[in-house]
Order: structure tokens, then C-alpha cells, then sequence
């Protein structure tokens, strides 16, 4: 684990909410030590609700290695992914995902999560991904509190 | 349930195929009556692992529509959404899924699914969408087949 890298997350869910871009979320795809690509929520600048961090980092990183396969990366998520971009990290087989607050602390600050851990998403489909909670959790909390201070909506 | 809409989708997955853009899988999203968007795999086309069908056609819908709430639109899916493809479609507040093959025939077939039914999805995650399975499921299946014999990667 690399504590730069889960700064760089939150850095980028700070930058997103400060702009308008979307929900307070950023994610970061590192592989050998290396940024590949760092994103943050786009679903309202994009207009588009499937542009959560990880989708979005996950198709910058595909795009920059050619490849769909990122079986040699980790990605750095400020908030445990929700299970569409879980299942999106088990689709491009990234193998580790660290991650500060929970899908409950999205939840609770007002975000329509569909509440599934990664843990259960991990057992009950049997995915080989690595599940690394809590990481900076403190810290990974501050864009949740810009973002309630912010005055976009929830969705 | 009309099923102009699901044979659209499956025509999606067959064009899919067929021009080898990706996996055997093609999205409707209606509203009122109406096709809004349809759309099929570009996982291999765009060498992006998260441009499942159901992605592409609601960032198409929503872009359409100029909106990130499809609360009045409905889907239709020649297979059972994945668990990426579930949650977003969850996140799109699209009021009604209906598919006609499982996410476990797609897993006999060879993909590397999470299998986690769109049942246990719902449950789970508390989610409000509607799910309508077993829809025209042979014709359905017609895509997986052109697949198999494609000489197309699973992935």
C-alpha cells in the first residue's frame, strides 16, 4: 500500500466536488509502484450516471495500456466502490483494491447506494480480486465533507 | 413487455458479434412506447473492459435524454444484466429490467461472471428496479451460439 497514492484519490474527489463534476469520489490505478491514471466522479459534468470514479479511471487506464486486462494493477479508491464499479475492477481483473470510507458512510451522507460490501460482492461471486479496507479512512472522509457543504444533490 | 424491443436487442448482440466488437450481448432502453437508445458489447471494439451493452446504451440514453434520471425508461437485455450492468442500472433509476438468458448460461458459455443473480442483486441492495427474467429466452440464446463459433476470446 501506497499512501501517496490513496492522497492522490482523495486529491481527486476533493478537485471534483470543488468543481462541480459529481459525487465526492476519486480513484487512482497504479501498477510497479507507478500512477497509470487518476479520476474522480464525472456523472454530473458528463451527464452520464455510470461515470463513477472507478469507471472512469478504468477506462483511461485500459486505453493508456491497450489493453482490457489490468491483471498487474491496484486501484486506490477514497470510498469502497460500489458494486458496479466493483464488478467493473473484477471485469478488468485489477488485482487489489484499497479503499478508506465504507459504501454505509455514502449511504448515510444521503447517496442511493445499493448496499453491498465488496466482501460480500467478493464471496458471493467468487471473485479473485483483494478487498484492502480502511486505508486513511479519516482522511478519505474529508471530500464527503465538502461535498454536504457544497449544495449539489444527491442521487 | 414488447417484444419488438427484446428482438432489437438480440439483433444488437448478433450486428455485436458479428462485426467481433465484443461479447454476445445487445441493450434496448425504452420509454413510453418508444426506443430511446440501443446499443450491444464494445468491449473489444473500444478496448474497454467496462463497455458492457447496458453501460453503453444508458450513457447513450441519458446523453439523449440529457438527463442522469431514466426513472421513466425500461430495459431489455437478451442476458440477465451482470452485477456492473445491474448497479447501473440501478444508479439510472431505469424502473424495469426484463432479459430472457441467465447470467448462468453466459458463465456456461465461458465469461469469467460474477454470478450473482439480478434476485439476489435486488435484495440484497434494497433496490427498487423491477426484474422480469425468462423473456423470449431461446431467441435469446441465438447470440451466444454465433459466439462460440466466432473464434472470439471469452474474457
Amino acid at each position: 500500500m501506497e499512501k501517496k497514492f490513496m492522497r492522490l484519490a482523495i486529491d481527486e474527489a476533493l478537485f471534483g466536488v470543488r468543481h462541480k463534476h459529481g459525487a465526492p469520489f476519486g480513484a487512482v490505478i497504479a501498477k510497479n509502484g507507478k500512477v497509470i491514471a487518476s479520476e474522480h466522479n464525472h456523472v454530473l459534468k458528463n451527464n452520464d450516471p455510470t461515470a463513477h470514479a472507478e469507471i472512469v479511471v478504468i477506462r483511461k487506464a485500459a486505453k493508456k495500456l491497450g489493453t482490457i486486462d489490468l491483471s498487474d494493477c491496484e486501484i486506490y479508491s477514497n470510498c469502497e466502490p460500489c458494486p458496479m464499479c466493483f464488478s467493473a475492477i473484477h471485469w478488468a481483473k485489477i488485482k487489489k483494491i484499497y479503499f478508506g470510507a465504507k459504501i454505509a458512510d455514502a449511504k448515510k451522507l444521503g447517496f442511493g447506494e445499493l448496499e453491498i460490501s465488496n466482501s460480500k460482492m467478493k464471496s458471493l461471486g467468487k471473485s479473485k480480486v483483494k478487498v484492502v479496507p480502511g486505508v486513511m479512512r479519516k482522511e478519505c472522509l474529508k471530500p464527503f465533507k465538502e461535498f454536504a457543504k457544497s449544495g449539489l444533490d444527491f442521487y
